[in-house]
């Protein structure tokens, strides 16, 4: 019985709040045609503040990706060993007892992946696997959860590391003047994030089945341009509207459970925009505080990429409103456009 | 039961041989003080000829970082979709019996990586995970296959594709004048590979335990830079000597599993220098021969990163000397430095 145990989680210390982004917005694209429109979509995100690894002086100077490939390693160095201290610690598990290491990040690039060094950094063993995911964006973080819950299935006594490091302010690009581009720029946030899921014992979130779903022919409407100057995030302006086509695999999952995928205790959902949230709402036929944890990572850190499901289950971990036997639905949505989706049941250990 | 199934392979049509590299070599770099040791080094690749996706002219000439990743897309949706139907063919199956693409490859980037184009294109259903790795390198070939088996113990009646895409000379960066740079210049190549793991009958290696071994604060020893022109491979000189503290790993692996490594049937491990298949050969205290397919793939072909075990492995399948009941081991070793370890059993289907 593999459980997900309670994630944590740091946020660098520099912020910005929705209302300074917007100030910017007007400084730099005062002459952009479609001023109003970013404006007006910015004010929606319901954002209040995000936090960066850097002074946003400094992260809208582009100093070049050599630069940001090293500052990228440097920052996910200095910032990833706590957060999975405190992740082990809650687990209750020391380095030597996990037996896979997934690290999700889509907002820089190492290789090897920061797993190699974390082994040798903290003690976890040299026989430790490790699964490196950059190229599923948002949706790494249900895929960890994911492939962490097969993994338990495969060795039931194993006990997986998920890692979710997102430096979203160094894929900034400021010659991106695109509607897409600059929501995004408002939107996007720094995080990390890291949770143990627990072959025996523990007290979270048992994990009970999983699928993943991809709509078709949407390959494109999240991507990456990969160019001289890094990453460049492309963002069609139809994936707001991706929740209809989702919503019936979420609900095929959970049919596959015998559980009625809008008749669920707790929802732990990649919180990608507003409207992910009040279409996913409405399209499950749930209340909207059923969204509750989602919506306070995208208030107080705005969108963290693959790090949001694990923050959004930390704040209900937090309320502590769960009960033994409540059933709950966790997913994350990305690019392909693929969702991962998890079902599972609150557990305290007995 | 996991088996994996014959592999298909691909490489391009554009050649260049040994020679060719060697006379390159003294052309463009005849002022260089360490030019001796390194045609010496490449004369001793015992590569005869490598596959390239472009002329070597065109290789030559770096296009910049925005034009690789468009010739990277596009060789690979050119290229894969083939490699990737013999390998379904091969194990009997259709794209809709797929559960689960692990797609590998560390020359290129693209988000979403190409198993989502994939599934859109070849008609796998909306429901296959998606297992993107880039970070592994040359040990990512073992990964897949060993995070197939382990799917398969998850879920005993999934079937798995593995492909492995691997365009090493779109990484070739002309300014890197260092001594292991030239080396990797004259060793690489490029190549697909595509292969099934069944979880219900198949002819091929019934996969019947794996492993991973990350030797001890060696990570910087193979990786990449992430630059505006793209991934600069650095290659510590210190690499070829790694068989030495990675044999015992392998024992332990076989020594878990009752076995001895060292009188195994066969040997499927990644052909990433000579000397790398010259050590291993003497520390596993096996004949030479015993190698050969690995050996084949680096005359042939050259390094050719995750996709050399199976293109070594389909070379097994084509001699067809291997008997039911035949055991042996597959390794792949990359950047970490890790190992990824898997024994399995020869098996034809009754």
């Amino acid at each position: 019985m593999a459980v997900l145990c309670k994630p944590a989680i740091a946020v660098p210390d520099y912020v910005i709040t929705n209302e300074e982004t917007l100030e910017l917005a007007r400084r730099l694209h005062g002459d952009h045609r479609e001023l109003r429109l970013v404006l007006r979509l910015i004010e929606n995100t319901g954002v209040l503040k995000r936090h960066l690894v850097q002074p946003i002086d400094t992260v809208l100077k582009h100093p070049g990706l050599d630069a940001r490939s090293a500052i990228y390693e440097a920052e996910s160095k200095a910032r990833v060993p706590d957060v999975v201290r405190k992740a082990l610690d809650q687990a209750e598990l020391e380095p030597q007892e996990i037996d896979l290491i997934i690290y999700v990040s889509c907002t820089g690039f190492m290789m090897p992946s920061l797993t190699a060094w974390l082994i040798n950094k903290m003690g976890f063993r040299s026989e430790t696997r490790q699964m490196p995911i950059a190229q599923l964006g948002c949706a790494a973080g249900g895929a960890a959860v994911n492939r962490a819950h097969d993994y338990c299935t495969a060795y039931p006594d194993a006990n997986v590391l998920i890692v979710a490091c997102e430096f979203c302010s160094l894929c900034y690009q400021p010659t991106d003047l695109g509607v897409g581009s600059l929501l995004s720029n408002g939107l996007f946030g720094d995080g990390i994030a890291a949770a143990v899921v627990r072959g025996n014992g523990g007290t979270g979130v048992r994990l009970e089945r999983n699928g993943s779903y991809l709509i078709p022919h949407t390959e494109d409407w999240i991507s990456y341009a990969v160019r001289s100057t890094g990453f460049h995030f492309q963002l069609d302006k139809r994936v707001p509207g991706t929740m209809e086509p989702l919503t019936p695999a979420l609900r095929a999952v959970a049919e596959q459970h015998q559980w009625n995928a809008g008749k669920l205790d707790f929802y732990i959902v990649h919180a990608g925009g507003p409207r992910i949230l009040d279409d996913l709402c409405r399209f499950l036929e749930v209340p909207p505080d059923a969204f509750r944890f989602s919506r306070a990572t995208l208030t107080e850190y705005g969108n963290i990429a693959s790090a949001v499901v694990l923050d959004a289950l930390g704040r209900m971990f937090d309320e502590a409103s769960a009960l033994d036997g409540h059933r709950g639905l966790l997913a994350g949505f990305g690019p392909g456009i693929t969702a991962e989706i998890a079902l599972g049941t609150w557990t305290s250990e007995s």
